[in-house]
Formats: structure tokens, C-alpha cells, sequence
């Protein structure tokens, strides 16, 4: 499934001619071929890089952990590498094509050398957005991970999003208190949108005498960790800041995929299944469900492939339209007739361009800024109805519609997700420890790496539409492309 | 999650130098460097091998699917490989160091030419082995694939494992017919242990016509497949095979895990809830869980990982003992103190050396000529009680033993394995209409790969309690190494 | 549980003289006393009513059943009857009070005699309305009963409700083909509303052959029952007619309660679950769930108080108002202020009084031909979100609405449901049998009973909060009770 | 479904003569006819029977509640009774006819005067024996229901059940600490059997000042709280006692079910679908499943009923023999070659009778005294594969074997049951309030009332297999009545 995760995975030939492929039929016997791909390897951002006096504070106290035991090869260091590029494709002369973009990552994980002394270490937590299964065992591992592997007893949560840093005081927060959060859907700490004051922030931070701050947020918030980590380094404050991405959509671009997304798909196929019933049970039975995805329809198309009673699947990267010929009526017309219901799957980014907008909803925007979302699911209830009764006005036809949004949001993680963040928190102390700053940590081709925060905040995680993961849902499905006929024609 | 399945991820390194890291910080910028190691790539047996004349049967049939629509890029071709090993470590010299066994496998996915026209392909499934969550979903996925991507229209299963083949009549699936399958625990098919007689299933396979053999089942079958396609190839009949690993233990090498792990790890953690709601209801009391796992201990290791309620985690691949100093006794001793109960999982395959045997139990073997397991669950209740007895005769004490194997096995796959099985089903189909034979198809580094079975049968997943992964439990559980003291002092 | 469901069971005593407490005081030892009521039997359409010359058609098949094993007493009479007021209130005089409206009911169960001979007997089930959970068991039930109780061969199935009768043709049901269907939501005959043309129907049926029409639906489907009842009377057929109350609302009166509504139950906890994340997890978030129950607020007060985490609940029995003193927006500031988040419940019927209409959905009608009911969650969202803007412009205030109305309705009912399904439709059978027709089945007082079809179609199972399960509600959200206190000076 | 847990509902008119069925017909219309029963109230012991002295301690406290507001007919009164014979027989005089155990119970509610001032209580909650899910909802419900209604501030909690009377310090509880109890399964106090000392507890309940003490057990606890009201009333302590029965097996009588019941049932019902797929998985597999139930088989009946794949049922209160003509091995024989594949349920105190004993097995004794319970499932497991071997030794065979017990008993309540544990609680707390003692709270068809203690203490509620209950499983499963042919043609 990760496969799906990676838009990076398919298109690495473009531009490309392919190789001649009756000439490498001969070779392809088990041997050795060299390979010499120009690799980019990002940097990561090190306290030491603008406090020069910055030295160690000695070695990692796992040295004497007697159950965290590290054995030969147990520390990762600075050379330990993770390839972006796991699926490439050899040139004709035996050697792999070498793209200009191949990438590398640091690995993460613990070093030999620490640079907060345990005693001296004030860690803080915050979660900002909306929900998504997982948090709170994100912020349960930061604690024990900080408590139990390196000693550190000041650990405090900020309440409430960004703005809890100058707005309220932050919580003690310690492993007992922790000890069943992992069990719990939401966050204990609270979170909210907006409320992002630079200077504020970094003054509170300041004044509490934070040095590790860990921010737990969508693409949004990763952009305000990337301002927090410059202001941060612009004063020279020994403050290192990382960024776990939160988000359900799964729309946080380079990493394999974020925390609560698997979980989330699982609620998804349940609220697909009560569609598909309501359908069946009906005449002229449409299912309508509406599923988290603003700007990629990853969890729409994870939750179509996984259940399999998806007509269907509408998301943001491709567009569709209603009426006319390879129009959406035109093929619920003929799924009716065929099977006497369809379902319907509509990421919520999905069509906002088809969807009138009054006056006050074009100039709305959100507290990101962002022009506000329409109800796509709400308006295409509408439309279809609209449609039936001008066309079949004396048939049977029923929408069930199905917005399941905060019911797969607000559960716990399930216990895959569980252990994503158990590893991801744990990689992030880490990191933060070993000095490093202003990154994001996350599974790279399933190895935990770290990853610039500049480069997290502006990578977009979209479906591929021209890969074989959305052309299997359209194998699934066999909806139509919505490629308008007549410009075809032109 | 994934990083957790690959034992070659860590010891990469071992036995070298670690490179002088403060030269390279400086080079740590974002920068090209070379990157050269010599690669081996595994080459994969083809029809065309042994069978001379062979010619494709044309262009695939998909150029024609109006759904599934090959956009440029689309088909995958022979120079398009998977690495495998994706964690590396830089060399002082700024290049990358090469081990010897940097592996690349071929990537799975639809060719342009395929061998085998739909009308003359003929299909047989056959499951094998014990159960595991999406069996039906992968039967589902071959006979919707065939059907619906290569048009073919006979497609048969074999039931009840490889005796099946020459006991039992064929019965012909579509469709219409698997349509709920994904649904459902177990096999329609229904599946055995054994059966394997190499002749009477080969001549089974000619006389029932069949081209294509799809073969799911664990390490044994996969051994047994290899046979098979040894035979196939000696008779040169024009029948490619394949196998599709399915191993709720996770115990199959190469690949990143196999499907019906995840929702096996899920169930898991609901058992290990039960048993510590038991222990923490009781007066000095024991929750034990005996979970799947032969000879390794991946679903206790996760389960551990995801659940944070176990005390210790027992697994195969460590030794472990129950009296004297740094014994298990003793440290659950010291834990009933402490907090008044604790869990214990262990894996069914660990501390088979501690279980006494009978003369008759230590000649008996299994299906496969394997020394037949003992319950080290109920071997391990009864111990626990004769120690506390021994030990506290008049304090209170209770041991809940729970073996939840078959409410495990018998679940339906959740979304994320039911999605896994649906790739991989068709990314067997795929090699097969491409005339490759001989390989098992499976997801390295999360891009799936096509590798050879031999490869496959011989590998063993294992975990590796050298590496992190074993050492994050040790740090949640804080139980003892077993490594007996008077050892260490000689 | 039960308790709840028993409007009739606590203001027994209504207008009578409590008795004088310190006089009985001394008689309450064991001992015998009579118990003398004038009790109402009620009377039980029969088809020997209108066809005088109707014989019994022998002795019931089960007396040769070697399973269902016809012990002594087995058979139930007509003179068994069950009891409707289970509470009561004793007299002074040492008897029992006894309120004029005394009622029993004829037992249901299997008869001696039968009217229908097994290779004659052609039956017809139908469902008719909305989903509830357990719909498919019900008619597995009946289609498995008929079969292997009473030898019954000829099975029909009506689709998509009462239009089916006379536009679609039955479908033939057997056991083989329902053999699953108890672990599936909706109903697999399809269902609608309206569509009731009562002469098309009982032509229909005669055309058809039916003899015994088994009806599942809410009250509008059993008011049509009613009159197919009549019809089927004055046209002198020999038809019996059943009706099985399916209503997941729980609005039937004179029942317990009807199959589905605990599985409803259940899912609806869930929902307000998840509400509650949401609010705790926001800065001044208000959950708000609306639950199904368009005239009744069972759901709504069983989940509320199987929860615990419902601030207010709003049902249809209740009114409620949300400006000024008392009002709702003042109990929420209140709740606000004190938790800093708030859940509400409010079922779809409450509060209809409250929202502004247009004229023309003052005018709209649905297919029953009630007005149609306002969507009073979505109301209550934007009526909050305009309240908080109002009043606290500057602060954060966030409301997460939940509709799990369509993912509640499709599930499979739940084993007590499932059992529920079981009963209620062999005791259905059992009573057509035996030549019964106009009635309705189900629990009294935990005992099945035969009750008039006629009765049911009028009674109405409402909240009565006058009683101690509103009470209860009430005690655990500390709610308003929503009396304007200027009406209470007046 | 309660229906089912009525032994006392069917067997009615045993010894009566029937009535004359013809001459009724005529009188079966809608009409008053009278009632006149002897009926036994059963009396409930109070403070003053024992306390000459006692007055009331005021009004009850629920007067100024402003939400739990008293209506007219709120308070429940000494004349409020619940009858238990719901279901009659009439007589042929139009009378009802009154077998001469007619049996009444005091109604379960707050009452207007109570005996307690909320100052001066002091209670003590204590939970003994086996898990059940619903444990900490009722004491959950217990301390929120003192603190909220009744305005108590010392709640005590009794540890690890008797013994922790005399041998632990309690431990105060608020409604703060049990907020979320009643999500978690199994006992926050913990619990153990025995430790009955009745001068040490007695003493101890003086010491600590209890003058209410709830009591949540099965049949044995129930047992012991008589002794202790016994004991209590000889001191003249004015100290209320009553008992909440726990049995998950449902075996106490008298009430309708207890608490927890419905939860195992949906549980168990999951372990028999997981049987069910393995059993159909395998060639010749019988799934076999040993459920909770010493002495009576209600959850195997009800499991078996809810679920339909069982293909047979064996329970306490009915005997079965393996061998021989009508015997489970010849069952089991025809049932593999009709179908392929058996479940068998089977409740563990079933066949007890049938398990060779060793001498120490036969003298050991349980802390109860009872002879111990050997493993029926595992020997029924032996026995199956000795069979086999021994008729069939060339064809495949396997039992899987579930033992689902402590993955039953440790889940927390559903909604159902939650809100039986609510009712149950609130009814012990105004049954102590109002001054009664020695008595138990619990659901007399569907309505709450008070029993004596003595009465619950020695009832039982067993599976009556000549009721319709048990012709239901056999109908549903076609299994052998097992009455040896042999002892027939005597």
C-alpha cells in the first residue's frame, strides 16, 4: 500500500527515451552492474551551525539505559543516509539512469553524542489544527520517550494550539499522567486554528525557557514551524524545533504517509458500507459519502480500492462535471439502470469550482487565509435530486448522504498507528537531542528520516492521477474520466 | 511501521569503520555526490528460458480497457528494478560505501507485451497452509483481475490445498460469485496442511489444462511451489507459476511483510488489552498471551509496541529462562510488588527448549517433518502457579491465560490489508501475462517487486534483537536481557 | 432497561388517593391477599370470524418436528394470556388497585391446531419504510421458520415495499438463499414509502395466490396493514395478515420495544462520542449530535444515558428554547465557562416549532403526507455559531455537528437484536398458523403476545417525561427544564 | 429476548387440566372479566423492624434537586408493587386461574421519607468474585449517584473484595476519580473469591463507621451478604445492606437478567463466527467453542440463537454421551458428511459427568468447597481426534478449539448494559435510603424491584429445557435430544 504514498515512484523516467528492451533481455542475469546516480543528500539544520561555542554535553545516556541496551551499531550517525528513489530503471548500458532529483535523508534515530544535558532540558508539546487519530499517543511517547530514555523531567504542554504559548500557562505534563492517552481519541492539550504570532511565540518561549520545542500540525502549522526555527536561529536561542506532521488527509508531501491515516481509512470503508446498504435497500438507491481531503483525495482513494462498493470516486487532482455526454448523470443514469443503485465517494476539496458561490462566499476566506470550502457533498445531494425529478419525475429515487468527517476523526489510533507514533516521537527526541533543528521526522521507503521543515512545509502529497494507483480505482470503479468529448474532438 | 520489517535495514555497516564524522559536517550541505555501489540484480525465470519458440500473444489487453487506462508511463518494463536496500552509509570519501549484497529486484506491474492470450488462459488457485486474514480477498482479486484486466474467463480453484489438485474437482469461479469474498475470514477454498505429492499435482496441472497456477501459502508451500515450477519447467509445459506468500506471522524474507499482519497485530493488542484488564482486576495477578509466531515474534513484537500494557514480551529469536537472578520469576517478583500484576506475551514458538518433553512428543513430528510445538502458554500458566505456590503459599495470586489463535486468524482482513491483497493479486497476474514464472510477488521498500521463489522459500524474516526495533520494547517493557549472569562472569 | 420503555407503568396510580403508608406497615409480610382487577382481554381478529365454514386443517406439524420437540405444555392456548400492568399499587383494603384500563393480552406462540396446510399455504413478506437494523433477520426468520417449523415451500418476497404488490414480481425465497443475510444491514427486498393503493394490493394478493402476508413497517405501514386487514376481511379471503412493528425510533406503543433500537442504541453512543473528542479536544467546543426520532426521543434519552457525556438532550415530548433566562444558550455559556466544552443531543423532532419556515416548506408534504420535518441540527449549529459571534466576538468558540443517522440505520442488528429478530418472527408464523390474521407481534412485559393490529397502528411509545427515566436524564445533564419563567410568575 | 430469561413464565398451568378450548372461542372478545389471584408480597427486612427507636431522617433530599424533579407520582410508596406472573392461564369461568405461587415484590424507586441524613452516611462498595463487564459502571453509578442525589461525601471502596474489609485500608472515592469507570472493563477495586470472614468483616464495617454497605457478587457473595445483614441486624447496627448480583453466566434467579450478560452474548457470538470460518476453512473441521457457564448454559442458548452457525449446543442442565446410537460422535459423523465442516458450543459445566477424574480431582474443592470444574473443551477436543484416528485414520481431520472466556469477561458493558448497571445502582441507593437492608435490586419483567436477599441468594435460573427456549436451539441446530435409545426401550 505505501507504494500508493509515493508520487515520486513512478514518473522518475519522464523525458526519457526507454531503453531498447530486447538488448537487455540477455543480461538480466543475476550479476553486479555499477551504479552512479548524483545524489542530492539535504542537509539538516544543527544548533551548531549559528551557535559556534555550541559543545556536546556528553554521551547519550543510553550508554547506561539498562533495557534500551545499544548493542554494536546501535547509534545512527551523520553518514547514515535513507534514498528517496527506491524504483528506478537502468539505462541501456547497464548502469541506472540517474535522474537529476535523486535524493537522499539523514537517518534517524539516536546518536552517540547528545547536546542537552538531561537536568538542563525544557521540552515543549503543542498541537495545532484538527483532529486526527493518533495525537494523543504522539504526545504520550514525546513524554515517555523524553522521561524514560533521556532523563528529562521538565516536559510541558501548551494548550490549545499556538496561541496557548502567549495566551496560557503551560501544563506539567509527566508519565503517569500520560499513562492511558494512547487509548483516547482528540488531544488532551487542545488545539485550534490560527492564533500564529511570531514574536509572541518566540518570546514566550523565551521567557519559559523552553529549549525543545516539538509542533505537532498540518501543512499550515509546519509553515509556522519553519518561521518559529529562523526566529529562533535569528536570536541565536539555543532552542532546537521539530515538526511532526499531523494531518488525516494525508496530504504532507516526501514522507511515506502521516500518522492516523490508516485508521482513518478503516473508519472511512465503515461509513462507505453503511452507503452502499442505504443504496441497495432502496430503489434508484444513491450512497453519497463525503470523505476528508481537501487538496488530495488519498483517503476517498484508499477507502474506494479498500471496500470495492465505490461507483464512483470524485477527487480534488482530477475534475469532473454533471451534465452531457461522459458527465456524472449520464453514468448514474446508466448504474441504475444496470444495478438499481451506485455509491458515490467525494473528497471534500473535490468540484469546488463547479459549486455557485454567493458573493459573501467568494471574498470569505479562513483564518489560514484560504478561500473557504463549499459543501460539495450538500450541493451534489441537491443537484442529483434536481436532475431526477426533471427527468424521471415519476420514479422512485432517494441520496442517502453521509458526512462522517468527526466520527473518523475523534477515534483513537488503531494499533498501527499506535506504533507509527511511537517511532516518530521517539525519532524526534532523537533528533532534537543529537542537536539537530529545525526538521521534520517521518518513514522515508519505510526508514525514519529526517527531513528539512522548509522542504515538509511546501511539499504537497497529491494523488498522481496518471499513475497505476488511480487507474485502479478507475479499473474498480469503471467511472468515467470526465474528459469532455468535445474537447477531444478539438 | 515498515521500518520494523527490515532486518537489513541496521547492520549494514557492521565491520566497518565508522568514517571520521567531523570531516563531514562540513560536506553536509546540499550537494551531488556520487553514489556508485555494485549492484546485483535478481534475475527471474521466464517462459521464454525454456521454451524456445515462444512468442508474445500481443499487446496488453489493458491498451484497450477504456478504464484502466495506460497512460504514458503507465507499463512497467524489464529495466524497471526496485533497490533494496534503501538505508545506506556514506562514505568518508563522499561516496557511498558498497556492501556486497546491494540487491535490486524487478518491479512488479502491467508489461506492454503480454504471453498469454485470454481466451487460452486457464487459471488455477489453490490456498495452502493455515489461516490468515485476506485469503478471500486475494482468491477475489485474482478472479476479478483476470477477468476483468485480461478478459479471462476460465478460472478455477482448487480446493483444499495442494492435495486438491488431483483429489478434488476444480470448481470454476467469476465474478458475480466472489463478489462479498473480501468480507469473509478464511477460505472459500478451504485449505490443508500437506498433501504435497510433486508428481500427481503436476500431471493434474496438464491434464487439467491449467497455464497459470497461483500458489498462497507460507514458507512450506512456497518450497513446495518451487518444486513445481521445477517440474513445470523440466516437462517444458508452457504454465508459469507463481506464489503469493501468506503468513500471518510476518516470517517471510525479502519482502516488507505479508498480508493479514496488520489486522493480525490489531486483534492482538485487543487480547492483550483482556488480559490486563484481568491482572489489573485481580489481586497479584498474571494476564498471559500466547500469540502466533513459530519461529519468529514479529505480531508480539507490535503488539507489545502498540498496546504499552505488557511487562514482557517472550519471542523466539531470544532465549529467556525463569529462575535464579535476572529470570523471569524474578522479575515478575519484583513487578507484582511494584504496581500489583502484570502481562506477560510470549510468542507460541518461544521457550520450546524449556518445555519438558515426552520420549513420545520428542519423536513427533508434524505435516511437514517439523518436531511438533508444545503450548509453551499452558507450560508457562503452570509454572507460574507452582512458583507462587512454592514461593507465597498463603498470599493470593492468579494467572488468566489467553490463547486468542483462531479469533485472530479467522477475521476478515481490515481496510489496509484488504487493500495490500488487491495489489498483490494483481501484480501476480501481471508477471504471469508477461511470461514471467518461478517468483512471488511482494512489496520492498514499499514499491512492489518481483522476486525469484526460490529466493523467497529459502528467506526468513527474523527479528532482529540487535537492532531498534527489539530494543524500543526492552524500553517499554524494562524486562531483563536473560542473559544469565554466571555467563557473563566466565 | 426495559423499564424505559413502559409508559404505562408508572402513573398507574393517576388521580387516586395515595393510601395511608403508616397503616400498611405492619401488614407487609409475606403473605397471600387477593388481587381482584377487572381486566380487559383483548380480543384477537380470527379468520374462523368471517369464514364460517373455515376447518383446521389438522394438527400442528411440530407434534412430528424430532427437534422442535413438543413437550407437555409446549403448546400454548387461548387462554393463556399475558399481563399488561406488571406494576401496581396496592389498596388499602390489602387488594389490589385496579385502574379501569387492566389489560391482557393472547400469548403468542405455537398452537395445536393449525388452519393451514403446509403445501397450500403461499406467503408473502414485505418491507416497507426506513432502515432498521435487523430487517434481514426478520426475514430470514420468517423464511427458515415457515420452512423447517411448518414444511411451508411456497416463500415470496415483495420488493421495494407496497408498490412491489402490484409493479414488480415476487421473488422466491428459500433458506439456502437467506442463509446470511442476519449478518447484513438494510433489507435485501429493497424497501420504499408510500406507494400504498390498497385495492392494486389485495388484488394483488389474490392474483398472486398469497395466503399469509407478513408486513414489516413502521406505524404508517402497519395503518395500511389495517386496511388490507379489512379489505382482505370484506373481500372474505382466506388470508391471515400480520404485522411486525419495525421502527428504529422505538415509537411503537404497547410493545417493550422493537428489534434494532438497541443495535441503534448502541452506534448512536458511539456518535456521541465522538462529540465529546471534539468539544474537548477544541477552546469552547460544542459537540452537538443529532439522533433519529422524529416524534419520540427514545434514542436520544437511551444513549444519553448510557454516555454520560450529554450535557443537554432535546427531545420531541420536551420543548425547549434558547434566548433568555433558562433558555439554552445561557445553560451552554454556563457549561462553557465551568468545562470549557459541551455535548448536545437533540433528536430530529425536536424543536421543529422553533425554526423559521418558508412558505413553501410550510406547504411541503411528504408521501405520508406530514409536514416535512427541518433539519434541527444543522439549525442549531448556525443558530449557535451566531449566538457566540454575537456575544464573544473575540473568542474562540468552534461547533462539530454530527448526522450518524444513515450509519446507525445500516448496520447489522447486534445478537440481542438478532435473538429479538428470531422470536418475534417464528411468533408471527405461529400466530397465522393458527389462523390469527390482523395482528401484530411482540414483547409485553417480556413475554411475546398477540396484539390487534388496530391497537398497535394508533398507540404511540413516547417519552413520558413526567417519569423517572426523563428524570434520569435530567439528573446526569443537569440540564434547564426549560420553563420560561415568566410563565411561571403569570 | 427476556422472555428467555423467565424459567417461571412457561411452565404455568403444570397439573392444571387444560380449559375446554370451544367454549372460550365465544367469550374472546374485548371485555371486562375478573382477576382474583392469591398473591404472596414478598416482605422486605427494614432498619426499624430491628431498630425500635429509628425515625426517618427528613424529606428525601430529591425534593430540592432542582433536575431530578419530583413530580406528582414520582416517589415510589410501600404500596407499589411488581408482579412476577405476567403470563396466566384463564379459566374456563372467565377468571383467572391462581396457582398458589402468585408472587409480588416492592417496587424499586426513590421514596419521599428516607432514614439516612447525607452527613452522617457512610458507605462501602465492594466487588467479589469472577469479572463482568459492568463492574465499574455500577460502581461508577454507585458513587455518582450518592454524591449527586443524596449529597454523600464518604464513598469508600472495599479492595480486592471480603478479605479487603478486614485487610486493606479503603479508598475514598468522588465522582471525579470513577468518571470514565464505565468505559473500562473489569474492576478498578479488584476483586478475588473467597476470603469470607463474617466477625472480621462485621467487626470492620463497625470500625469504619459503614452504614451502607452494596455488595456486587454472584451467588456466593450473595450468600455471604445474607450473613452479614444476619449478623448486622443481631448487633441492632443501623447499618443497610444490600447486594448487586454480578454473574455473567445469568444463573441468578428471580430478576430478569443481570448486568453484563448482554455484552458476553455479543462477544461469544464472536467467538462462534470465528469457529464458524475455521470449521469451514478446513476439510472435515469442527470449530469448537466452550463458553462461560457452570451450572446453567443461558449464554451457550443465547449465543447459539443470535449466531446460526452452531450446529450444536451443550449446556449444564441437559445430559449428552458420546458414543453410540443418537450419541454427539454419530451427530458429528453425519453433519462433516453433509456439510464439510461442525461447530459445537458447549457451556463449561456441560458434561462434567463425563471427565475421567483423577483421585486428586475428585477430592479437590474450589474456595467455594465446590468440586472443581474440569476443562470440557479441551477433553471434548481429545476425545474428537481419538475418534477419528480411531474410524477415519486416512482423512483429514482438525478441531480448532476457542476458549473465549477471558476475552468476554474483561470488555467493558455496551450501552444496554451500561444502562441496566444505572438503573440497578440508582434503585440500590434508594433502597438503602428508604431504610430497607438485606435486600437485592433487579428487574422483575422489566420493572425494578426489591427482593429479599435471602430469596436471590438460593435461586436459580436455569435453562428449563422443556420450555420453548430450548425447542428454539434444537429447531435452529437439528441436534440429538441425547435420550439413550436403550433407556427408551425400557
Amino acid at each position: 500500500m505505501a507504494n500508493l504514498s509515493q508520487p515520486e515512484a513512478t514518473n522518475l523516467a519522464a523525458g526519457q527515451n526507454p531503453p531498447p528492451e530486447q538488448q537487455l533481455q540477455d543480461h538480466l542475469d543475476d550479476h553486479a552492474f555499477s551504479f552512479s546516480p548524483n545524489i542530492t543528500l539535504k542537509k539538516l539544520p544543527h544548533l551548531s551551525d549559528y551557535l559556534q561555542d555550541l559543545q556536546p554535553a556528553g554521551p547519550n545516556p543510553l550508554d547506561h539505559n539498562p533495557f534500551f541496551h545499544p548493542s554494536d551499531g546501535f547509534y545512527v550517525n551523520k553518514s547514515d543516509i535513507v534514498l528517496r528513489q527506491v524504483a528506478c530503471r537502468l539505462s541501456p548500458s547497464e548502469t541506472i539512469a540517474s535522474p537529476s532529483h535523486h535524493l537522499a535523508y539523514i537517518r534517524a534515530g539516536p546518536r552517540k553524542q547528545i547536546f542537552f544535558d538531561h537536568c538542563a532540558t525544557r521540552a515543549a508539546i503543542v498541537t495545532c489544527g484538527g483532529l486526527c487519530p493518533g495525537m494523543n499517543t504522539v504526545i504520550r511517547e514525546l513524554v515517555v520517550g523524553l522521561w524514560d530514555l533521556y532523563g528529562v523531567r521538565q516536559i510541558y504542554g501548551i494548550k490549545a494550539g499556538y496561541r496557548g504559548f502567549y495566551s496560557i500557562h503551560p501544563i506539567e505534563l509527566n508519565p503517569k499522567m500520560v499513562h492511558n492517552w494512547h487509548g483516547r481519541g482528540g488531544t488532551v492539550l487542545e488545539t485550534s486554528r490560527g492564533g500564529f504570532d511570531l514574536t509572541k511565540i518566540v518570546d514566550a518561549i523565551e521567557n519559559h525557557g523552553f529549549n525543545q520545542v516539538y509542533i505537532i500540525g498540518g501543512d499550515g502549522t509546519m509553515r509556522g514551524a519553519v518561521k518559529i526555527f529562523e526566529e529562533v536561529r535569528r536570536r541565536k536561542l539555543k532552542v532546537g524545533v521539530t515538526g511532526i506532521p499531523k494531518t488525516v488527509d494525508n496530504d504532507v508531501g516526501i514522507i511515506d504517509r502521516s500518522f492516523g491515516f490508516q485508521t482513518a481509512v478503516e473508519m472511512a470503508e465503515q461509513a462507505i458500507h453503511a452507503a452502499h446498504v442505504e443504496a441497495e435497500s432502496a430503489v434508484n438507491g444513491i450512497g453519497l459519502v463525503k470523505l476528508m481531503g481537501r487538496s488530495t483525495g488519498h483517503i476517498a482513494l484508499h477507502a474506494t480500492l479498500s471496500s470495492r462498493d465505490v461507483d464512483c470516486c470524485l477527487i480534488p487532482e482530477t475534475e469532473f462535471y454533471l451534465e452531457g455526454k461522459g458527465g456524472l448523470l449520464e453514468f448514474l443514469e446508466q448504474r441504475l439502470k444496470e444495478r438499481g443503485h451506485a455509491v458515490v465517494v467525494v473528497a471534500e476539496g473535490a468540484g469546488q469550482d463547479l459549486i455557485p458561490r454567493t458573493t459573501a462566499q467568494k471574498e470569505e476566506r479562513d483564518e489560514s487565509g484560504n478561500m473557504v470550502f463549499l459543501d460539495v457533498g450538500a450541493w451534489l445531494k441537491t443537484e442529483l435530486k434536481k436532475w431526477w425529478d426533471r427527468e424521471h419525475p415519476h420514479e422512485l429515487f432517494t441520496v442517502k448522504y453521509i458526512d462522517p468527517t468527526y466520527m473518523i476523526r475523534a477515534v483513537p489510533a488503531n494499533a498501527t498507528d499506535n506504533l507509527y507514533c511511537t517511532l516518530v516521537a521517539h525519532s524526534a527526541i532523537h533528533g532534537l537531542m543529537a542537536g539537530y533543528t529545525g526538521f521534520v521526522t517521518g518513514p522515508i521507503n519505510a526508514n525514519h528520516a529526517y527531513i528539512p521543515l522548509a522542504d515538509v512545509a511546501q511539499a504537497k502529497n497529491e494523488v498522481n492521477i496518471k499513475d497505476h494507483k488511480w487507474e485502479w480505482v478507475r479499473s474498480i470503479t469503471n467511472q468515467p474520466d470526465f474528459v469532455k468529448s468535445n474537447q477531444n474532438s478539438v
